[in-house]
């Protein structure tokens, strides 16, 4: 693996956040050598009876055994408690029967160390695809690690979990509810093979709401395609991604119904929280330099706008073209061309932020190089289109791509 | 623009062939200053009476407006001679009315000089976008275009059309028609923005053969959709491609008719004159180290291999991989993951050459890492994907992605 020795210039300038405790969710980190030496690498977290899990995952057609196991059993009853156990280093992916052994292994041992239902123990892995995961380096620490909980251990775990990531990533909010405060914490990590739906992504979410599991499916599903369904780094879509939220139900609120006041709050606190995280991976997007938002209008569709947004987001040469600072619209433009939207040339209309571009099938009269090259300095840029066409709408965000993308993926295993 | 100072480490070692002279077609080259200094950069091609022309053309909606004029006329009448006029550095693209109007002007000027119909005079741009082309560059030259016409003049011409291209690329077969022989030659030119349907590609085909423009549309289309659709170096395609066949009739050789023996030979050199070119566009792929031939069987359908050997092709994760001569399978399972198409984890097995890596799901037995790593290290790659469900096939030509590819595309402009 490359050795990463510089956090993203693109990280939130104040470092992790101090995040409340969720009651009810306990935190454990340990080093057990799965594949790094000198870091913790496996997180065990342990959620009090009734807690209700929602989840959303890679569409990939070669899944890992974690994702098909999460998967299956996300729905289920929710009397009992609940686990999460997290390895980084090996995704045990494609790793064909084996794989799914090595899933019945952990969460099995997870269920006998907590005295919880196997159908109830959640597993991610994240790392190298392909090759066999060392179970038992999981299991030989279950007991340390149960030992070790902690309500207040969430930013360790969001380091635990971390692959060529270079900083680790959390966010919360809170919500007033009838009868008391609701709590929403998240940690996420991916930096790499980005790409929706959904990303190299694990992603953490804890509240203390009472809600139940088809609400709390629901709104996850919801805030899942409206945040990390729209971030890409590289296109690449991961084996592994998931996103797993837990509902303890300890706060002092009333449960949440659908359709009322409260529960739109709730949902505006998730999606700020999943919008958050998912802008941080994109900030530790592998070798980013620029965070890029690519905002576009006047689509036939909101499936077109989504299409070109996509073209503009993932083009090598736009995204090149960034890294260099470069305000080169023409790459805007045969970006638009190849997505297969309905365009019209006469119609396009770009901008670099509120820098009018091109207009009218040609450069803006008003344009000078000089206001599209000043907006290139920004870290944060944003790009535009107006297709002059209808009302569909899409945003995508990404990132530049450097030398730093190709230094850390030419050699990421060796 | 970024200096160019390596001739790709993949160029073929004989340099630039020696192409046989085709009767009817005259070439001149200069230096017009369209954009470039101290280099030709326009270039002029006589046809005779009687030539056939046929094309194919970049299906984005933001194709240029040399492009669009040359859909127009493609079909049209073929009594009297005809023209190409090509110049480099400026593509003429999304440079609204102005666009039209600069081609009207070269296109009516060429026919003025060579006493042709504009009707059959065709032209081509290549380089930036959306910058308006300063036609009176190339109308000033025609006089000295036209004096400067030569039957041998093909490899002036070859160079003159290059942007980013490290080598000019040609090739040529003989086919043996009745009566005569019948000679092909091409030229292209192309390393950057080359993804189907079709890159940053400027061809041109020339030939002796008597034969009717719409079977020699029909040959060329094929022959396109087997060859230069089938290469892709980054994904993203171009506003200005562009492929023009001329036959001018000038061979002893019978008139070649559909169905018929002589058909399927001249069919057969036909193509394979564009796979050489078009293997050499992916050998000039921009910052390119590594040929790469990705070889789909056993998926559902043709169009399902092609989705996978398109997701294999054009993943960075892939390419850099390649770049690092890490024999790192997993991207190619991610990648057919990705990719839309029907796949089984089961069922897939991959080869990188003859080493069999994976299959029934996981890594084989037989695979040793030493293996997989020694043929990384070829400059041509085979990377052999079989899906196990079906006989669906598909092949694809890329190169890896490397640093170069950033250094040539960060500052392209400047």
């Amino acid at each position: 693996m490359a050795k990463i020795t510089h956090v993203s210039p693109l990280a939130p300038k104040g470092g992790f956040p101090s995040l409340p405790i969720i009651e009810g969710v306990r935190f454990s980190s340990i080093e057990a050598g799965v594949r790094y030496k000198g870091r913790k690498d496996v997180t065990l977290i342990e959620l009090v009876d009734g807690t209700v899990m929602a989840g959303t995952f890679t569409s990939s057609a070669t899944r890992s055994a974690a994702v098909l196991d999460c998967q299956d059993k996300i729905d289920g009853p929710t009397d009992g408690g609940a686990a999460i156990v997290i390895n980084a280093g090996n995704s045990n992916a494609f790793t064909g029967k084996n794989g799914m052994e090595a899933v019945g292994k952990i969460t099995g041992a997870v269920a006998e160390t907590l005295g919880l239902s196997p159908q109830r123990v959640f597993s991610s892995s994240t790392g190298v695809i392909g090759e066999p995961l060392k179970w038992e380096r999981i299991t030989n620490v279950l007991g340390e690690l149960k030992s070790g909980l902690r309500d207040d251990g969430i930013s360790d775990a969001a380091r635990a979990i971390m692959t060529t990531d270079t900083f680790p990533k959390g966010a919360q909010a809170t919500v007033s509810g009838t009868g008391g405060e609701i709590k929403i914490v998240g940690i996420a990590k991916g930096s790499g093979m980005i790409a929706p739906d959904m990303a190299t992504m694990l992603v953490y979410m804890f509240t203390d709401a009472k809600i139940s599991q088809r609400l709390l499916q629901d709104l996850v599903t919801r805030a899942t395609n409206e945040t990390f369904n729209c971030i890409t780094v590289d296109s690449d879509t991961s084996t592994s991604d998931t996103l797993l939220m837990a509902a303890t139900g300890t706060s002092a609120a009333d449960s949440i119904q659908g359709g009322t006041a409260v529960c739109d709050a709730f949902y505006g606190a998730l999606r700020d929280v999943m919008l958050d995280l998912a802008h941080q991976v994109v900030r530790d997007g592998e070798g980013a330099s620029k965070f890029v938002e690519v905002r576009i209008s006047g689509a036939a569709s909101n499936s077109d706008a989504r299409k070109v947004a996509l073209a503009i987001a993932n083009s090598p040469l736009v995204k090149t073209a960034l890294a260099g600072e470069d305000p080169n619209w023409g790459r805007i433009v045969m970006a638009v061309g190849k997505s297969g939207a309905q365009a019209d040339r006469d119609l396009l209309s770009i901008r670099f932020g509120d820098v009018l571009v091109a207009e009218n099938g040609w450069v803006s009269p008003d344009y000078s190089e000089d206001a599209g090259a000043a907006h290139m300095k920004n870290e944060d840029i944003l790009i535009r289109v107006d297709l002059g066409l209808g009302s569909g709408e899409a945003v995508m965000w990404t990132c530049d791509l450097t030398h730093g993308y190709i230094e850390i993926n030419a050699d990421y295993r060796s």
